[in-house]
């Protein structure tokens, strides 16, 4: 692996361990009386059982089933102290302060299940657990870009990484899309005539991306790895939807969904981990879309490097997730098993998917053909439609300004009891200074090109198809 | 109240609402059907009932009773829908993607707690929740110094935060203490002599502080107030052991502790809040030592203007506290209401005092008399010992530095099989460059003092008592 030390910001290399922290050692020796650690006696906690209801594995009577009348359950209970059968995260554990990478069984777990969807390029990586990937893009930036400094972004991207960067003082520069992701030959050509200080990573988030929808294919994810190792910079991969992936979109069709474990892993697009041989992805991965984003747990892949500086800095910022959060989620996914858990995931898969079809197949319907693009998503939760702002009746009255017309149109949807979200709010302007050559000559389409944003996930079906009813209706209204 | 932008770091000033967030107002509109936010669907967590047992106020049975055997014990049940007599935190929602403030619910309740107990100068304040004081630490660096700008500190303090100081690029500066915390003359004339960027805040424990112990007095943090408005600082104060203060120490003395709610209220030392008429004391609250350290709740009580800011940082970083939390602990607290809270309190503070008094004890009959200095502690979970390295019956050989002598010390310890931690640790050096002026000329009896710290919380009564006899053998062994 080569030395990656050179892309440590300042302030990870500032990050020192605690003396105390590394006493720790003397704390849990039976020889030595510690009146070191300033902890509360667990006897004083004032939850001694904590327990859940949930659907058992494998999910027969759909996982979207009231719980509490499903026949098929199991009881989570987790005891202050040792009493059960299961091999629980116990609560004298996990409400007690603990070590930063979190408890190391649902650690453990989250590598096994990493290591059956993954085949890391090098050995020598590991996870640590967060509070979710909203934070992992914080300690991200601050573990690897200095004030200044730019980060690559796909030009369309998730305006709370964007925000977080900005404040940070990185410059988020973006990278050419299509509506399938990120142009490998576009990047290439970007950091061959790069002005300024390089940047660090690339952040991107390849599988149903957020706002576009799009997920890489196998052959741009490999393009640009290459394009990282060439130029010399990080993959952030930011995988929350990874597990919402869908057969292809076909007109009309019924999707006759029997994946096995093995199918399921077979169908899965390759995460950047898998062409990883350097060390120079770092993979955020989530519970928040496939479990509940409420548990506030999320983890990161990384070499072992990396991850004692992002330890550090946990360490003085969260500390560790929830402890109630660690035990139920633990509780879960232990009595589901490495399988149940697959099981789990096949049938969201299949949620998903029937979702998506009666989405694309409402608006294929139901909005006026021709006036708009879409690529029917193969992952996610989001949909993008692409608009030719010249369509628009009042464009001479806008002066040509698609995005004032984006905002317009956005408006328009608002009036007519449909929200959908103006893609410009997603925008990440190339705004180093100097400014970057443009990598591609902006076209009059390009120009004029509008964009929205819609999820499938949030809605009941009806409600979905009333929104596209009324998104055709603003449509027809309004473009020519 | 005074304009307090000027304490706003660049990071803080920099931070934009997200458009997305603010037109969160359409989400929740009925007449609008909104594909906006990338929420899942509550339908699809994996929950739909949490419940937790818990030992019912008014606490007769004792605070440390095992709940599983107890008489009086109430059942936490919380659903993912409304379905229960308690108006709780639902499933749907605290699982669900939430305003970064926390739930309305638990936030309302301790601001309830908070009037309850202290008296605000000012009414423009709120309230919001965090994930910890530790966290609490770091975002407040980030929303108040630039890097390379100084923060007073006292001389010791809490590791963690001297550490999340120096990384996030402050230059914390030692305020010297007395074994009763800062002293407010040295404070003014530290501040009357300062050389360069003025520091934008004192960060300081007040009640019980960490490591030494100590707890200032109401008279000292009426004039350290007065000196904050004097020389226009904040005033940030960390908390977490406010309600682990009791009646001063008296040898031998068994304390018959019959306090009422009102007696409890009047018997805690004032906030910095209590004096604040200009809006510059940020209060870090937490429920770590209090409930557990795992519930990873805490809040943040300061001026609106101040709190927007601290808002735009969790937002993309933190986002919400674990739904699990909110959940059960808001479950518990409305279950006793604010009385049966503070009647947990009460109980808090009668377990910890019998603690105190045990060590307490301890260390006068097993410790040589006059080889040491203590001071009890009337709060928190550490005692603070001094000792003079002259005393060292090698103090040649170690060319007579204390802290050498403090850290063969602390070895020794161990070695007889008893941990304390060596005082300088915690020590915050003044090293900004140029250097500060010394407040007050360092005397022989300043460079021998040699400090360790102790705590009496985390182990059993036998255990203490064990610890103890092993250092007095250790000083017997070593001490002259």
């Amino acid at each position: 692996m080569p030395d990656l030390s050179h892309f440590l910001s300042e302030e990870a290399k500032r990050r020192k361990p605690s003396p105390l922290k590394e006493a720790f050692v003397h704390f849990t020796n039976p020889k030595i009386c510690s009146l070191g650690g300033g902890l509360p006696l667990p006897d004083l906690f004032p939850y001694d059982k904590v327990s859940a209801k949930a659907l058992a594995a494998p999910f027969n009577e759909g996982i979207d089933k009231d719980i509490l009348e499903a026949k098929d359950t199991i009881d989570i209970e987790v005891y202050k102290k040792d009493v059960e059968e299961f091999d629980d995260i116990n609560l004298s554990i996990s409400l007690q302060y603990g070590q930063s990478h979190g408890n190391v069984l649902l650690r453990e777990y989250i590598k096994e299940h990493t290591r059956r969807v993954h085949h890391v390029g090098y050995d020598d990586w590991d996870v640590v657990l967060t509070i979710g990937n909203t934070y992992g893009l914080d300690a991200t930036v601050r573990t690897f870009v200095n004030p200044g400094e730019p980060v690559l972004v796909e030009e369309f991207s998730f305006s709370s990484a964007l925000e977080c960067m900005r404040a940070n003082g990185a410059i988020p520069v973006g990278v050419k899309m299509d509506l399938d992701g990120i142009i490998p030959e576009v990047l290439e050509t970007q950091l061959a005539n790069w002005v300024g200080p390089k940047p660090k990573y690339l952040y991107t988030i390849p599988t149903g991306q957020n706002p576009t929808g799009s997920t890489l294919s196998p052959e741009r994810r490999q393009a640009i790895y290459k394009i990282a190792q060439k130029y010399d910079f990080l993959i952030v991969e930011d995988e929350p939807y990874y597990y919402l992936q869908m057969p292809v979109y076909e007109k009309g069709a019924k999707h006759e969904q029997h994946l096995d474990r093995d199918g399921l892993i077979k169908s899965l697009a390759p995460s950047f981990l898998d062409y990883d041989v350097d060390g120079r992805v770092v993979r955020l991965d989530s519970f928040s879309k496939v479990l509940a984003p409420g548990t506030r747990i999320g983890w990161i892949v990384a070499n072992k490097m990396f991850l004692e500086r992002y330890l550090r800095l946990l360490e003085s910022t969260c500390q560790v997730p929830s402890g109630f959060s660690q035990s139920l989620v633990y509780g879960l996914l232990t009595r589901w098993g490495q399988d149940g858990y697959l099981d789990w995931l096949i049938k969201l898969r299949e949620f998903y998917t029937k979702k998506r079809d009666v989405t694309c197949d409402a608006i294929y319907r139901e909005l006026p053909a021709g006036k708009y693009e879409l690529v029917p998503p193969t992952s996610g939760m989001f949909f993008w439609l692409k608009i030719d702002a010249r369509r628009f009746k009042d464009y001479e009255k806008y002066n040509a300004d698609a995005k004032a017309i984006e905002m317009k149109l956005y408006e328009l949807g608002v009036e007519n009891g449909v929200f959908l979200v103006p893609g410009h709010w997603f925008f990440a302007p190339d705004n180093t200074d100097p400014p970057q050559p443009r990598a591609v000559e902006e076209s009059e389409d390009d120009k004029n090109a509008m964009f929205f944003r819609g999820t499938f996930a949030s809605v009941p079906d009806d409600k979905l198809v009333l929104a596209i009813q009324r998104w055709a209706k603003t449509m027809n209204e309004y473009l020519k």
